[in-house]
């Protein structure tokens, strides 16, 4: 199927499909239906998303210290973000891939630390080197101060072959934190029948001891 | 989760995640995702997704015929579509619910003739009525020379009560085309143990005969 060659289809749809079509998880029947709703929507609210997109361009820096996404500050000098300004625990590095992740352990309330965001994870497949990542930056925050540093990366080999670089970087420092990793197991609602082998064998190797009451 | 209401997400990338969520199909969660791929990409593609949004809703109409979706031309007065004007057979009218129901149907190569787009189907969920649908200039469309009117709505409740809603304004008028609909049956690729009592019903019903070569 070739949509987007048909003649049929006018110019503006034809474009709109395209820029659609190159969003991550947009493929051509979904850029099709949006673009289809965009035709129906009022001109406000196409306006608005049109502005929106266009605002997060103009407005939206990375804090110079975790690089975190932050808004730009006409009457601050300085580019951090709230976080690290926060009253948060300064002796503990979570370390995660996008700023997305920082968001979901936020929204679990569970860690009170500070981040340090990659912004990605090494993976010579897409191009990606420790170069393209936030790594120096990250060695040079690492001082006495530093209790822990969390590996948050995602559980997958990118992931994982990215924490191990940045573990052998922090090996080779003189000051050395507690390194720690997220848990891995099986997660909560989990039917024990579809688990991979991966995790079902890291759920046997990290598995709890019940402690009988006396 | 309350991602949208947390202090540490800067108010652009809020509106963003808003605006898409806004979007069919677009989850929270996909909204994020884009709007974490919007803050990594050029200005200039940004601009272009923009000026996308911006274009479809400033040169795209519907055809004053069939109200497919055609691109505005300040040189012509008429507001009549490429298939319309085109070299199709002139004695046919499909009726669909959208435009892309049109755009699948000319991908497949397998018609010819004219298109009447409903834009929508009758849906008291979602309070639309025939009244909001194109179907009275339907009605004005069928004269003598319309030999064939063939339903094309989807096969969902609303569809085939948008259907049976038009068929029988259809017989009250002097001049009666022949009237068909889409074949119901078992679509190519499916599995017969996953298809639903409806679709097999109507694949037993419609059964085809196997001709013996004599």
């Amino acid at each position: 199927m070739e949509p987007i060659n048909n003649k049929i289809i006018p110019k503006p749809i034809k474009n709109l499909i395209l820029a659609f079509s190159g969003l991550p998880g947009i493929g051509p029947k979904t850029a099709q239906r949006l673009t289809y709703f965009v035709t129906q929507k009022s001109s406000e609210e196409i306006e608005t998303l049109s502005q929106a997109l266009i605002s997060v361009k103009n407005h939206i820096i990375l804090c110079e210290v975790c690089f975190y996404i932050m808004e730009t500050n006409p009457e601050k000098k300085s580019r951090i973000c709230l976080i690290c300004e926060g009253d948060r625990n300064q002796n503990q590095i979570c370390i995660v891939e996008n700023p997305l992740d920082v968001i979901v352990i936020e929204n679990s309330r569970i860690y009170d630390g500070l981040y340090h965001i990659l912004h990605g994870a090494i993976s010579p497949m897409n191009g990606l080197g420790p170069n393209n990542l936030k790594i120096d930056s990250l060695i040079k925050r690492i001082n006495n101060n530093i209790e822990e540093i969390i590996f948050a990366t995602n559980p997958t080999l990118e992931g994982e072959a990215t924490a191990m670089y940045i573990q052998e970087l922090i090996s080779e420092l003189k000051t050395k934190p507690t390194i720690t990793m997220l848990a891995r197991g099986l997660p909560t609602g989990a039917d024990l029948e579809y688990s991979d082998f991966s995790t079902l064998s890291n759920a046997f190797e990290n598995r709890s001891s019940f402690n009988y009451s006396e």
